[in-house]
């Protein structure tokens, strides 16, 4: 089997894409390399930074593009390098990363964190290769890609459900990972949209003692607790919630960012040597904190971004040795413009998924 | 030998001490509890934090108040329970805190992170017992703690040199071995006060592969050096610091605080994971932090309070392993009011001492 000279997907021409104003089209893909593969895209899930990107929300974006970080299918084609990671026929994942600079003197690349590679670092759509070709990505039928940020799937996980693993679910499983959350600690997820679900639904399956789900209103009360978490704070709804669960939490990660989030009160919750780790959309300043909130409990404020391809590896190996289920609907890829819609209007539960008419789940 | 029924020291009345107002007078100390030592004061340092309260910078302070938690003396009273731990004739150090809860069912007093007690914390000055006495502090000939908080100190180091340890010393030695201060890290403090002097002398004992000390001007460039700094960066005199110095540290402990320090600049001379652990003053809010400076580079802002009777063991054992020899100077207690005047106006090269005058430095 090999790929057209032209792939297809679903592109956007200006700002209005980002309202459902996506045309399917054929594109030319970059100039295949002896590192790339291509995959046929069997599904793609729909990430916030879709949106944010198709609306230019982080600055201008290079128009036409196809968007898409989630995704997941079988190599079609692997180039000669890229063999001796990936052979055509393997399922794999690809997320918000398609290459860094790998280079053997870049302190990132050469210590397992290629996310954080300040030199070669190129989004999986929206992203300029060295060649001057810009990525497009994964609400398409093909993605070209460098085999490295490709990620073989566990038999065990299902495709539509590795896909949103791939960026949302990576995105808090690494510094859940990280930061010790596991048997003996109690972690907050705040937010309960895309991330905040896998982030209540691993921190459950890393064997925490207490999961507590932090939102602003109570309406996801019971999915929170049916994902696992033992309790629900409702910011804006719950009197003196700080108060009363102060000095509960060993690690909150936190999926929302707004100017106007209760920073201080998230600190409140936290234990003594306590850790808050923000991996939401990085548009907005976090509200100024007190140094006194840092230093009288010893508290750590820090970041998060993404994962490494072998943090990926080792999320999906976790999710399918504990049969993790991400909620997830389903759309088929015809549906990509009023699925953005949706998207947009909160609407998902947890997360979309488009997928590729011609795809069952073939998991060979 | 026993301990008179009131104690004798420099005593503020008002926040005019902060200006040097202060008197020798006579003060009754707190009931003697089986629990407590009494200690022959030979030596005290002068720190920060002695004139924000002798100002009431923090908040009303509770006069008549004797200050001064950076303690040297000899132990010439102990109670019954006391001397399981400490006998008369011992020297030791007290620091910043007088007692916490001691409760084993404590979360932070039952593994050894007593500073962060939130139940029964007592400043060794300004602080209230469970009995209703309030603490006083070290510019006197006497004072009265609980023996927990006394730490012997080793015969390799002087009374003298001991005694800016137990708070300023303590205040940086503590984050920094916390966080990975040693060989293979890079390590920047910033502000080359009475705590910043000790980070870069720490530092640098520990190992690290580079200490950069951190200041606004360069007019103490050659005392860092001289002090084992291998560069200085002069935040309002050094043009482009930010960027020349980009991604080079692994870790900075800031002594200062000001609502207008440049922190966005300090979090970009953070490599990727690094950490920026805030110990200066607690008064003001931090700047806003861009949530993008975290997540770009995965880095932390944390704080950290003092340190607890084991890590201030732990410190002294180092400072006698490695001959660390802060730069003090020494002055007799009868010149306190000067010398707090002297370190009001930032003179201090890098802390004054005050020395009792029937005290050499003797080390039985």
């Amino acid at each position: 089997m090999t790929t057209p000279e032209n792939f297809q997907g679903w592109v956007g021409h200006d700002s209005s894409a980002a309202k459902g104003n996506l045309r399917w089209e054929s594109f030319k893909p970059k100039p295949f390399q002896e590192t790339d593969i291509d995959i046929k895209v069997s599904h793609c899930g729909v990430c916030g930074t879709d949106i944010h990107t198709l609306r230019s929300g982080w600055g201008p974006t290079h128009y036409p593009i196809c968007v898409g970080h989630e995704i997941v299918g079988h190599v079609v084609r692997a180039g000669e390098s890229a063999q001796t990671r990936l052979q055509v026929g393997d399922r794999v994942g690809v997320g918000a990363q398609a290459l860094s600079c790998l280079r053997d003197d870049c302190e990132e690349c050469s210590s397992g964190m290629e996310q954080h590679c300040g030199k070669g670092f190129v989004g999986t759509y929206n992203g300029k290769y060295a060649d001057g070709y810009w990525s497009m990505g994964g609400y398409a039928n093909y993605v070209r890609v460098p085999a490295h940020f490709a990620i073989k799937i566990p038999h065990a996980v299902k495709s539509a459900d590795a896909a949103p693993m791939m960026c949302g679910g990576i995105t808090v499983f690494a510094p859940l990972k990280k930061n010790g959350a596991g048997p003996g600690k109690r972690v907050g997820i705040v937010g309960l949209g895309g991330l905040g679900h896998f982030g209540v639904l691993f921190a459950k399956a890393l064997g925490c003692d207490r999961v507590i789900a932090i939102s602003r209103r109570r309406n996801k009360e019971e999915d929170a607790r049916n994902m696992g978490a033992d309790e629900y704070i409702a910011t804006s709804e719950d009197e003196k919630w700080e108060k009363k669960h102060s000095r509960s939490l060993d690690l909150i990660v936190s999926t929302v960012s707004s100017p106007d989030m209760p920073l201080s009160g998230y600190l409140r919750l936290l234990r003594t040597n306590g850790q808050f780790i923000q991996v939401g959309a990085p548009e907005d300043s976090l509200p100024a904190i007190s140094a006194f909130a840092l230093i009288a409990k010893g508290c750590k404020v820090g970041g998060s971004q993404i994962g490494s391809p072998k943090e990926i590896e080792e999320m999906l190996m976790f999710a399918a040795e504990k049969g993790i289920k991400p909620w997830i609907q389903e759309r088929g890829m015809k549906q990509a413009n009023p699925t953005v819609v949706d998207m947009e209007d909160g609407k998902a539960r947890y997360r979309y998924v488009l997928v590729n008419d011609d795809h069952g789940d073939s998991r060979l």
